[in-house]
């Protein structure tokens, strides 16, 4: 089957969890906002299946996945959807309830990620709301990331018998988000980031494994990876990497 | 099988969301907080599932559910295992994950609702960040609230031929949500909810049908219903309702 993945074009954002599964298991996909407008790409495909009377079961925002007449929104959902499909998901019940609650911890912690820069709401520009963001982004560094990234490095550690991954013995989904919230981390914080990722080796040391497998290092070095920016979740400010 | 609901004690919270769905069912549980920690219950029992090492599979946070040998977190999560189970949510796996990607939907809101006081960080009380709160909260119930409720409204318009719920010909768990989100909204902003709510009597109506529902009106009714309080997710400050 052939996806169609809608996500706002020039920034990787949610996403970009998504096309990591996608590209680590060489799917067949198609990257909506990226074809031109006439052949039924761009914005207004996506802006379409928000707005239009005729969809049945409208996401709310992007990201989204067609396939087939299925449509599919909530980053996390999707990858619970692709999941088995991929090969990148337990195959038992339990194992994908388990992988999905991870995704959702993620999805957590990303939103969080995002507050830093935007603790007022998303109706403002960061311009507007720089003091907030300052005081935000000093207790995410402080409190919030190191609890977040010791839980995955403890989650890790409980699974070590099996395999350095997050879940039984093969790799998954969850385990390729950890790996691109590490790498949105260090692009953001690169000083602020460096205490909680120390403590966390495990952490470390997957994301270096996953970025380093053979589909996605390709990926990863192809003109398709958008490079992070700053109209994106991770941002890069100086005055907010304390 | 008789679950067992671990969540904090003393407000509804997110833990709400999934006892409305176990009381809505008659279904057979032990709110674990609430037990004597004689009887192993209370804040410990909760405690010992964060930070035991012996737990497999440990949750970031509560609430969480004990069913069997298996623990299930994060909020949504837990209602998409349960959802089969207690008979709230279709039968089939496209029905399923549109449930989902509602409940996630709804996930968001609520959070959203939360960080109107605690828009700073969860490290700072709200005493702290008044003047933030205010900013935040006006965003909030200008822009953010009503994209939300005129989503759910569309969802609900959309479905209508089926009957007056969210999804399909039956009411699913994230009918119950929806309904406890327009009660929490109602209690934190009285004023404020008012427009939003106005334009969306689907959302209105499904509220006080499901609410009505035979076993869940006496669960309302009951000592176990929590009185809304500003320890809680959704806090009645008059200088945020604006």
């Amino acid at each position: 089957m052939r996806y169609e993945l809608h996500y706002w074009p020039g920034i990787q954002g949610r996403g970009e969890f998504v096309r990591l599964a996608l590209e680590d298991a060489g799917a067949d996909y198609l990257d909506i906002a990226l074809l031109p407008e006439a052949r039924g790409g761009g914005v207004p495909a996506i802006q379409r299946y928000l707005d239009d009377d005729d969809v049945a079961r409208p996401p709310f925002a992007p990201p989204f996945l067609k396939a087939g007449r299925q449509l599919i929104g909530q980053t996390a959902n999707i990858l619970l959807f692709l999941g088995g499909r991929l090969d990148l998901a337990p195959r038992d019940a339990a194992g994908k309830l388990w992988t999905h609650q991870l995704q959702l911890t993620l999805a957590d912690l990303v939103l969080e990620a995002h507050d830093t820069h935007h603790p007022l709401g998303p109706d403002l520009y960061y311009e507007q709301q720089k003091p907030a963001a300052r005081r935000r982004s000093k207790g995410f560094l402080k409190t919030r990331l190191p609890k977040f990234m010791n839980y995955f490095e403890r989650v890790l550690e409980r699974n070590a018998a099996n395999g350095p991954q997050l879940v039984g013995r093969q790799v998954s989904y969850a385990d390729l988000s950890l790996a691109q919230v590490v790498a949105g981390l260090r692009y953001a914080f690169p000083q602020g980031s460096r205490p909680a990722l120390a403590d966390c080796p495990r952490v470390v040391e997957l994301h270096e494994r996953m970025f380093a497998r053979k589909r996605l290092a390709r990926y990863l070095a192809s003109r398709r990876r958008l490079p992070f920016n700053e109209d994106d979740v991770f941002r890069r400010y100086r005055e907010l990497d304390v």
